[in-house]
Order: structure tokens, then C-alpha cells, then sequence
């Protein structure tokens, strides 16, 4: 019988700590060979699948035949997220300190539904939630629950949005019921399709979402919001909120929150903000100006996993009144009453009843580095980004499609002699990526097939950004 | 200037082996002092709290500070799910072989969003997903997806029912609509209160989930439930889904699927089975009958993280046309379009946008105990609690209240001469709560305050049952 097919128990201490080490030093190994590796894998879809057995083994393996896997088969299958060319997206990074947060959340496996499954988990979800608050200058009033993705955290906001209303949703829905007119929650045309994806899972339907016109800088235009309100509430509607986004997918556009703030007060709606990349950098004071306005918000969501050298996946919900939420999801079956009155149990926030130790990772990321450290990093990434802007704009075979606000690019190739941007464009980023030394994404701006380079890794340095610079302009010219 | 706080750059290597050594150092030690700390934390809430600082570090610290600050601080706040006397809840533990797959996940920290950004996490999801189905004996209609929870996945199954009612529910909503009927979903009075937030979140509203009556073990009557379906189609409702469990979360009864499954074809009603804890127990030849007629649903959930030792989370839904999910939820703005035309992207499937690497993990387990390893494992679970319920049938002091399906035994205290149970059971299970040898949970079953002792952990032997069973019997005497 196979050493690791016994009844019970585990991998002894000895291989542990044997396999711990070599998963150490390859980990350390990878990072250092990071720059070998195309950024996107060089694998066609159902590669991996096809040298992979149809069925589990019967009998369990060494850990060394495992592990010669993971080298052989899974890394050609890996995209780079890590790598400093990753441009796509938005471009994130893990950290070692955050990887060792995730060892040992993954060692003690609590599950944070109560204080009592979990003390440590639920307290120091708090107290990082309150140290980042203060450094992003997020009011004190702001409580913060932490979930898996912008998108949960997002559809809770709204969620609890739509309890506020008092209209007996969560007790009676809201099929089958003649009182209820069309609910509705605004948000500029730039918005992520979270927002559309929120509104769809909560019965609210993409009928209730109205997107509202963006100037020239792809900002929400408040007086188009105050107008589509006002309209549909003499078509019988009834607004409830409005997302406002600070730091869009597409360009990192800033709507103006303070205005949109204004309307919302007076109209008497749930103002949530969609910060989950940008929030990150209000921690620099020269940028802390972005959140101008948040403060009067309902919610805020910002995403340590996206812009904060934290391992995927957190993101933190900020709001101004925790208990709304509260009184949207709660809800202790018998087998959940604990005697600990006045502890607080993540599980009364939201739809998961388990919830991960993630506060561990974002807590060890946050002493490491310390402010200073996060801070440096962030100023660093928009340094970089504005020197391509600066080459960008003195090139005549090139321009910017949008304001850059944060570490996002967008702009296009516009050699003379070309007939059709949008398909030159598709093609050089295609021939880009498929180069395997950088990825770079896309988006539509005003019908222009527009490259995004985002700045985001903790590796990223100038050399880089040469690179990837050079690399644009070799293309151009094939 | 701290060494941490520079402007870019993350751990040297040497750093990263120095810390990640004493890291996997510390993990092999905790797993073997695990039983010389209290199951539950003896903490009281607000300790770890008051001993933390107010705010984050200016400066980056030393790992070595962050690292005494886990001994000291972190591991008395920590619950011990590990602990093999840990039999709460369902009782869950990780596994060696998992917290390398959580390093590695951690270090790749892929999104798998698209295929493009994840290759290996999408394809080797199917690959794990259908080596698991394989040995739960499912049909090979059944396709997967990965979730964090349970919660979410059963949302997700309800809302992919709710989109075959064809009632353009996804685009025009359920508010403001005179067209639709009170739509209803049907489950057991012994349903985790996961089905009732899911209702919540898709605002159908509590109102919508009719709870049918149970027999004398737990378990849903399909009479009932026909007759329930009846009477709201008589009244209008609009009937779509039901919610059957195999091993209920307060006793782990079995609703009977085939009778439940006849009643839906006939209905033509989604089938949502809720398999999250007990589906595991199916790769056992001789408890697969357990799953009997779930061949039939249109959904199952199952959790590895709860029976599979694989650390928290993964959450399964297998769909028989996962088409539905897509069709519920697929929503590619610009940004996201790629044009790899064949490939799977996990996104498609869900509400949340970024997905994280889980299958590696259970990849790891699957083949490091083999299908024979985690069978074993199961199996002996399962026999030290026939082995306990046979002990607690042959006294007279306890006695059983609920059939033994699978590793949970329901009991309570009956010693002569005591008036009221409920509050000596209650008290009993404080006073073994707080001795920190064992943790067990209650429930409560035809009003009996009821003892649930869960055996699942990896590291449970003969004598921890032992343990527990000497310790029920002092705490009776005392």
C-alpha cells in the first residue's frame, strides 16, 4: 500500500518541512526567473487539459512526481500576473509577505462566519480595515466588512441599498407585487460590468441600471444624472441609488463625486463608490485628492488585491452604516447562536457564511512594507506612468485617447499612411502579445480601438517600461 | 530609511528562503503541538483588539517582528479547526498537501477571469472537476464550476433556474411588473439558512421559500410537497425550483432525491440538490447510495473544503447544462473580449469577475492521498461515529436523537433525576466548550436542545473519541 494511503492522518513533520522547503526555494526561484517566461502562456487553449489523466489516481502519488508537474505542465499554462510587462487589465501583484499570509490562513483554515469559529480573523479584519481607512483619509464613521471580490462587495452595497428602501424586499421579493414600481440605480456609461452583473443577480434586472452620458473625459455628467432622475420619477420609477466610480476600468476616468454627492443627499439615494482600483491610491498624499467627496458616500469599495500588493483575492466594503447590511443578510439558524453577545460575526454581513482568514495577508503586507513602503511603490507606478505618457505625446506616431489619471495609458498607434486604425491597432497589440514579452489590453473609446497599458507590479522598473516602449515602436514599423 | 521602504521591489531572495523556511518550520511545529491548545480560542472578544496598534507602521518592520507578533498575538485568538477534538459546525481540516497548492496559487495569483489570464486554473478546473464527479459516481453530464462557498453556489443554481423560467427576469427585472406571479422555491424545514440568503439576495424574498415538513428523521415529505406545489399553483404562485439536501446541516439526514426528482419532472421544477458537506462521503463505494437520484437534478453542490482536506475554499456546482449558468450571467464588456473563440472563461459563469487558482489545491490532494487515501479517510470517520453512537445507545445517561448517516452523531444527556434537559445539555456543552479539550456545537431537533459532535478532521484517532466520550461522561457526573 502507498505511504499516503493510510486511514488517517497527514504528510509527516519530516516531508512537510522537506516539500515546504522545495516549494520555498521554488517559489523563490520563480520569481527570480520571472523574465523568461512569455507573459501570457504560449499555450492554445485545451493544452493542458489534453496531457493530463482522465481520472484521479487510485493510489496517492509522491509529492516529488507532483511536483515535477507543476514545473512541466502547469507553468506553460500560467499567465504572468506577476511579471513587470503584464500590462494588461489592470496590472496587479503578489508579494511575500502576502504569499505567507496565504500559508498561514491556509494552515490554521479558519472559516470567520463567528467570533467564536474565528476571533482572530474577526478582529483583525477590523483593525486593518481601520488602519487603511485612515490612510486612504476615509472619515472615521466608515466600518468595513472585507469580501472575496469588487463584485460581491458591490452587489452587498446595493443590496443593502435596496433594504434601505424599507419596502419589505427581503421579507416579501418583489415578483408578484403590484405596489413596487421600477427600481432604479444609476451609473456613468464607463461603469464596470460588475455593476450590470450586481443589478441582474439581485431580480432588479438590466432594465433598472440607466447609464448616464460621460463628458469628453469620460466623467459621469451630474446634471444628465439630475435629469434622469428627475425623469424617471415622473414616469412612476423609483431611484434608489447611484454608483459613482473613481478610477473606471476603461481609462481610470474620476466621476465627479462631489456633485453626484450633492444630487444624491437631496434626492435622498444610496451613494455607493466604485473605488476598488483607485482607492488604493489615496494612500499618497499628492493623490488623496481623487476621493474628494467619498466621504459623504453610503459605500465605498477598494480592492488591496488590485493596487496593494496583496495576493487575490480581498476586497473591503466601507460603509457609513455596517448595520444596514446587517439588517439585509442577517439571519442565525439555531445551530449558529453563540453565548458571545457582543461579538461581532462576519457572517451577518453578507450571503457568505464562511469566510476566509484574509485579514492576515493584508495585515503582514501592510507591516512589511509599512505606509512609507506602499506609498513609495504607488508614487512609483504613476512616475513611470506619466514618462510614457510623456513619450507618448512627443511622438508623432502616437497619442493618447484619455486623461491619465492614475497608472493606466490609453492610446493608440496613428503612423501616417494607414487606412484603418481600429484594425492596425487590434493587430499590433495581437502581434504585442503574442511576442511574449509584454501583454497589453484594450478597450472602445468614441468608437477608437484603444491600447491600455497598465503600470502595477512590484517588480516593475524603468528598464521596463523602455522595453515595452521599444517593443510598441518595432511593431509599428513591421 | 528602512530597508522595506524603498521605491519599488518586493523581498530579496535570500530573505524570501530565510522567512519562507521559518515559515514552513512553524506550520510543521503547529500541527504538532495543535493539541496542547484550547479548541476554542479563551479569548474573550476585543482582546487581540486592544493589544494592536492603532494604526499601521510608518516604516516597514522586520519579518522577524511580524512573525513573533503571530506566536504571540494571532495563535491565541486562533479557533483550532485542526484540533482533531475540533467537532463543531461539520468538522473541516486542511491538509499539507493543500497549503502547498495555497502557496502556489498565491505565488501565481492568476485571475481566471479568462482563459487568456489563467490557462492552467480554467483547464485544470474542468480536469479536477470531472476526476471528482467521477468518483461521486455522477453522470458525465454534469459539468463544474468552482465557487468560494456553498452560499454562492446555491445562489448561482437558483438563479440559473430563475433564468429558465424564460421570464426576461436577467434584462427587465421583477419590480414595477404586474406579469409575474409570487415565484416559489420549496425546501426542508431542516434547509441551511444558506437557501433562505439566496432567496434574499435574487429578491424573491423570503416569502418565496415555502419550507415543507419533515418525518420523524429529518427528512423532507415528498406528499408535502406535492401537495404544496398544488396549493400555490392552485393560488397563483408560480412554482420553479426545489432545494432537496443530502445531510442536512442539523442532523445530516438525506431528503429521499427519487421521490423529489419524479415530482420535479412532473412539475418540470429546477432540482437543486444541496450535497455541500455529505457529497464527499459519496467516493465511498459503500455510502454512495447516498446520492441516489441526484443523477436527476438540474444542480449539486459539494464543498472539498468541508470533507476533502482541502483548506477553505472551493465550493462546487455541478450543472447538467452549465449553458443555463452562462446564459444567467455572461456579460463581456469591450475590455474583457478576447479572441480565443473556443475556450472556456470562468467569468461567463458567475457574479464575480476574478476567480481564484482553487483547483490547484484540490489537484494536490486529489493525487498526493490518491482516491484510495481519501476514501480511507472517510470511511474511518464514519466508523469512530458509529463507534460513538454505539456508545452513547448502550447508556443510559444519553441517548440519540437523530439517525447516524454519516460523521455527526445528535445526542443529548439523559440522566435521571434532571428536570430540565434543554438547560443541562446547554450548560454541559459551555462547560466542555470552555475546558478548551473539545468544542462541540447544538442544534435543536422537536424543540430538544440537541449535542452535535462532528468528526472530520485528518488528525482524529480512536482516542480523541475516547477523549470526548470520557470528557461528556465527567461533565455529567459534575
Amino acid at each position: 500500500m502507498n505511504k499516503n494511503t493510510s486511514s488517517s492522518g497527514d504528510m509527516s513533520k519530516a516531508d512537510f518541512r522537506r516539500y515546504g522547503y522545495e516549494m520555498v526555494d521554488w517559489i523563490a526561484d520563480y520569481f527570480e526567473r520571472l523574465e523568461d517566461f512569455p507573459v501570457l502562456s504560449a499555450n492554445a487553449p485545451n493544452d493542458l487539459k489534453k496531457v493530463l489523466p482522465e481520472s484521479a489516481p487510485l493510489e496517492g502519488e509522491s509529492f516529488d512526481d507532483i511536483f515535477a508537474d507543476v514545473e512541466k505542465l502547469i507553468l506553460p499554462a500560467v499567465t504572468h500576473w506577476n511579471h513587470p510587462n503584464f500590462h494588461g487589465l489592470f496590472s496587479t501583484s503578489t508579494s511575500a509577505a502576502g504569499i505567507f499570509g496565504e500559508m498561514l490562513s491556509a494552515t490554521f483554515d479558519m472559516k470567520a462566519m463567528l467570533w467564536r469559529t474565528a476571533p482572530a480573523s474577526t478582529e483583525l479584519e477590523d483593525v486593518v480595515l481601520s488602519w487603511l481607512r485612515q490612510m486612504m483619509n476615509l472619515p472615521a464613521h466608515f466600518e468595513g466588512i472585507i469580501y472575496d471580490t469588487a463584485s460581491v462587495s458591490t452587489m452587498h452595497a446595493i443590496a443593502a441599498a435596496r433594504e434601505k428602501l424599507d419596502l419589505q424586499i427581503r421579507e416579501n421579493g418583489m415578483s408578484g407585487r403590484t405596489d413596487l414600481p421600477l427600481l432604479r440605480v444609476y451609473c456613468s456609461e464607463q461603469v464596470h460590468s460588475s455593476i450590470d452583473k450586481a443589478v441582474i443577480t439581485l431580480g432588479l434586472g438590466q432594465k433598472s441600471l440607466r447609464k448616464i452620458e460621460t463628458d469628453a473625459e469620460f466623467r459621469m455628467i451630474p446634471e444628465k444624472l439630475a435629469e434622469a432622475i428627475s425623469e424617471d420619477r415622473q414616469n412612476g420609477y423609483l431611484p434608489f441609488c447611484v454608483v459613482a466610480t473613481v478610477g473606471t476600468t476603461s481609462t481610470t476616468s474620476i466621476d465627479p463625486v462631489e456633485a453626484i454627492a450633492d444630487i444624491c443627499e437631496r434626492e435622498n439615494l444610496w451613494l455607493h463608490v466604485d473605488a476598488a482600483y483607485a482607492g488604493s491610491a489615496a494612500i499618497v498624499p499628492e493623490l488623496r485628492n481623487c476621493l474628494k467627496g467619498c466621504e459623504r458616500a453610503d459605500s465605498i469599495v477598494t480592492n488591496p488585491h488590485k493596487w496593494l500588493f496583496t495576493p487575490f483575492d480581498l476586497s473591503i466594503l466601507y460603509c457609513k452604516d455596517l448595520e444596514m447590511l446587517k439588517k439585509a443578510f442577517s439571519l442565525v439558524p439555531e445551530y449558529l447562536k453563540t453565548n458571545e453577545a457582543t461579538a461581532k460575526n462576519g457572517m451577518d454581513y453578507g450571503i457568505q457564511l464562511g469566510r476566509r482568514f484574509r485579514s492576515l495577508k493584508l495585515w503582514f503586507v501592510m507591516r512589511y512594507f509599512g505606509q512609507e513602503g506602499l506609498i513609495e511603490r504607488i508614487r512609483e507606478h504613476c512616475r513611470l506612468t506619466k514618462l510614457l505618457a510623456s513619450w507618448i505625446e512627443k511622438s508623432d506616431n502616437w497619442e493618447l485617447l484619455a486623461p491619465v489619471n492614475f497608472a493606466l495609458v490609453c492610446f493608440r498607434a496613428c503612423p501616417e499612411n494607414v487606412g484603418d486604425l481600429n484594425a492596425f491597432n487590434e493587430d499590433l497589440m495581437n502581434s504585442i502579445n503574442a511576442s511574449g514579452e509584454a501583454y497589453i489590453s484594450h478597450t472602445k473609446l468614441n468608437g477608437k480601438f484603444t491600447l491600455r497599458l497598465s503600470i502595477g507590479s512590484i517588480r516593475v522598473e524603468e528598464k521596463h517600461i523602455e522595453n515595452v516602449w521599444n517593443l510598441l515602436n518595432k511593431n509599428l514599423t513591421i
